[in-house]
C-alpha cells in the first residue's frame, strides 16, 4: 500500500523551502568504487584510534554500566566537560567548567545557535565562503545571510564596520584550514576581528574543527583566547570528529555561562542529552593524555595526502589556475579562469568517474562564483589522486 | 574574569521564552540520596543487558572499525533500519526500511517533527494532560496548542470534529501506557481515532516509548497499523531507551516516505546523523532475537514495582483520591480532591525528602487543574516505595 498519496500533510515553511543539498547529490554518485572522489569530507579511518575507544567503551561498560546506559545530564558527562575546560585553558583561554557544553556533534552546536540566536529575518555575518552544513543548519531559522569577504589571510575583518554589522546577531567564522578554503585567519585579522566585534557588541561563532590536525606553519591563538582578553564574546565549537572518528558523533560548545545556561535548555528540548556511554568512552580515551602521541600520527598522514595533491596540481592544473596551499585540515581550494562553470566540469568529471564539489553552494548573501571548486584529499589513495588530478587537468584545458 | 557581563548579545524571541521545566528542578533537589524520588522517569538499571551491548560494541569495533567510526547515512544504519521494518511488519503494519529513519534519540524526532510541521502559530493537538518533553520542543517552534480531552479510556477520540481540526498540522498521542498518566487508549477509541484523523486529513504522530513495557492486559494494535488501514498519515516514533537503555539515545521514526524524505534533509541540518557505532552495536544485540528473552524479564520487574505502589496507594492514601492503575510502563497518575494544590504538597513533602511531580506542567492548551500528580516506581526499593507514598498520604490527610 502506497500510504503517501492519502493524506492532506501541511508541512511547515521552513520545511518546504529545504532543498536535497548540492554535496549530498553529489557524494551518492561517489560511492560508486571506481569514482575517485575529492568531493568528501570524511577524515581518513586510518587515522581512528579504534584500539583505544574499544577500551574506552569495555571499561565504561565493565565498571559503570548504570551510568553509562542511564539518561545523564543535558551538560554533559562531567569528567569531559572538565577535560575540555582543562585543554582550552591549556591554550591560554581560562575556561570553568560550566562553561562547556557536550553536543552530539558540531552539527548540533549549529543548529543550537541557531535556535539561540535567529529570529525570521535575523542578520547573520557568514564568511564568504563558508561551511555549507552551517548554511543549510542556520537556514532552518530564515535569518538573512550577510557575506563577508575573505582573502589569502581569511577572513577580512577590516571590513567589518557599523553598517556591516548593524543589528547581526553574530558572525561565524572558521579560523584555521577552513571548510572549504582550507585558509588560516592570521594573527594580525584574528586581533583586528576580536577587537572590532569586542567594539561592536557582536558575539563570534568560533568554529574550529581542524585546528588540532595543523601539519605546517605556527599555531595561531584561538578567537576564544584573543576574544576573551577583548573583551569579545566568544561561542568555541569543537569536535572528536577528526582528532577521534566521526562516527562517535561527540563534540562541545565553550561560551560565556548565561549562553550554556540557555543552551542546555534548548539541548534539552532538542535531544535530553548525548549518548552516556560514548561520552565516558570518549573519556577514557583521552584523559590519559593519549592524543599527544596520536595527533603526530595523524598530521603526517594528511601532511603526505595533502602533498601528494599539490604536486598533482602543479602538474596537470593550467598555469591560470590558482589554488590554496594549506597548513592542515582536509581542503584544497581551487579558482579556475573566468568563464569556467565547475558545475558543469563536474558533470565531464563524473562521467570520467572523477568527482569534487562546486564552489557556488558554499555562498550565502552573495552572488556565488562559479569557476571555484573544493578538493577533499585525506582518504584518497597517492596514484588515484594523480590520476584524478590529471583528468580535471585534461578538461580544464590549457591556460589561456 | 566574568565574561558574561561584557556582551551584548541579542538572543532570539524563541530562546527568551525557554524556561526550565519545572521537572528539572525537581530532579536538582531529587539528586540528594536521602530523597525518595517518584519524580524521575528513569528506566530501572536492573533492566539493562549490559553484557549484550558491550558484546555488540565489541564485536562492531572488531569486525568494521572503519564504518562504526565514520560518517554514516542521515538516514541511518540499513540493517537496523530493515530491522525495525521486519518488527513494525511483525506486528501488522507492513513497513519498508526506507520508511524508517533513525534518530538519536525519540526527542529528536519531536524536534525534527516541530520543524517539519509547524509555523508560529500553527494549530497542534495534544492530549491533555501530554508529555512534557514534546510540549517543550514543539514550544521551540511556537504553535498553538489545542488540548484534547482524555479520560479513563485515553484520548477521548469522539471529540475530534472539524472544528477541533481545522487547520492543525498534526495531533500527539502516547496511546501505551501515557506519560504522564499511565493510560491505555483503547482498541475502541483507537479505530475512531484512525477514522477521523483519515477523514479530517490529519497525520496522526504516535509516540510509542513504552508499548514493549505491557504488563497486564492485551496487547493493542498500534495507531500506525490500524491508521494505514484506514487511510490516515501516522508517523510512528519508537525508542531503544526502554527496551535496552536510554543512555544510547537512539530511537526511530517510522512514517510514509514523503515525510521520511524531508526528516532526512531536517536531520542533515541538525545532527548530520546517528552515532554509527551506537547503531551498529544495538543492531547486533537486537538482531538474533535476544529482546524476545529480554522483555519479559523487564515486564516482570516493572509490574512488581507497579504493584508496590498501588498497595502502598491503597494502604495510604485517603479515599477521595483516585489512581490509574496501568497496565505497563512507569507512571501512576494521581487525582487528589479539589482543592488541593500539588505545587504547594510538594513543598512540604520535599521537606519530608519525598518528590513527585505535579500535574500542571503537563497540560498545554488549557487550563491546568491544580491537584494532579506523577508518581514513577520503577528505579525506587519497595521499602521505600511505602516509606515514600506513607508520608505524601499523611501530608494529603484524611477524606473530607
Amino acid at each position: 500500500m502506497d500510504t503517501s498519496t492519502t493524506h492532506r500533510t501541511v508541512f511547515s515553511q521552513r520545511a518546504n523551502q529545504i532543498t536535497s543539498s548540492a554535496i549530498r547529490e553529489i557524494l551518492k554518485i561517489t560511492e560508486r568504487p571506481e569514482v575517485i572522489s575529492f568531493a568528501g569530507g570524511l577524515p581518513s579511518p586510518e587515522g581512528f584510534p579504534v584500539a583505544e575507544l574499544q577500551a574506552g567503551f569495555d571499561h565504561v561498560l565493565e565498571t559503570q554500566p548504570a551510568v553509562a546506559l542511564q539518561y545523564g545530564r543535558t551538560e554533559g558527562y562531567t569528567p569531559l566537560r572538565e577535560w575540555v575546560a582543562q585543554e582550552m585553558s591549556r591554550e591560554g583561554a581560562k575556561v570553568e567548567t560550566d562553561e562547556v557544553l557536550i553536543v552530539s556533534g558540531s552539527q548540533q552546536a549549529l543548529d543550537m545557535l541557531g535556535k539561540l540566536f535567529i529570529d525570521p529575518g535575523s542578520r547573520v555575518l557568514v564568511e564568504a565562503p563558508s561551511y555549507l552544513g552551517a548554511l543549510q543548519s542556520f537556514s532552518l531559522f530564515d535569518p538573512q545571510f550577510q557575506s563577508v569577504p575573505t582573502d589569502a589571510r581569511g577572513l577580512v575583518a577590516e571590513a567589518l564596520d557599523d553598517d556591516l554589522v548593524r543589528d547581526a546577531r553574530f558572525i561565524y567564522v572558521l579560523p584555521n584550514f577552513q571548510n572549504p578554503t582550507g585558509l588560516t585567519l592570521d594573527l594580525e585579522r584574528r586581533q583586528i576581528l576580536v577587537q572590532r566585534c569586542a567594539d561592536l557588541g557582536l558575539p563570534i561563532i568560533e568554529d574550529d574543527p581542524y585546528g588540532e590536525l595543523r601539519y605546517s606553519g605556527e599555531p595561531q591563538p584561538s578567537l576564544l583566547r584573543l576574544g576573551r582578553a577583548a573583551g569579545a564574546t566568544v561561542i568555541r565549537l569543537g569536535t572528536f570528529s577528526k582528532v577521534l572518528a566521526p562516527g562517535l558523533r561527540l563534540g562541545y560548545v565553550v561560551a560565556p555561562r548565561d549562553i550554556i545556561s540557555k543552551l542546555v535548555q534548548i539541548k534539552q528540548a532538542t535531544d535530553l542529552h548525548t549518548a552516556m556511554v560514548t561520552q565516558m568512552a570518549v573519556y577514557e580515551a583521552v584523559r590519559t593524555g593519549f592524543l599527544k602521541d596520536h595527533l603526530p600520527k595523524v598530521r603526517a598522514l594528511y601532511r603526505r595526502q595533502c602533498g601528494y595533491m599539490l604536486d598533482a596540481l602543479q602538474a596537470h592544473f593550467p598555469a591560470d589556475a590558482q589554488w590554496t596551499r594549506p597548513q592542515g585540515g582536509m581542503f584544497i581550494w581551487v579558482t579556475l579562469r573566468p568563464g569556467i562553470d565547475t558545475g558543469v566540469l563536474l558533470q565531464s568529471a563524473i562521467a570520467r568517474n572523477v568527482a569534487f564539489v562546486p564552489g557556488a553552494p558554499f555562498y550565502a548573501g552573495v552572488q556565488a562564483p562559479v569557476n571555484t571548486l573544493r578538493l577533499s584529499f585525506v582518504t584518497v589513495p597517492e596514484a588515484r589522486i594523480r590520476t584524478g588530478v590529471q583528468v580535471l587537468g585534461e578538461l580544464i584545458g590549457p591556460a589561456k
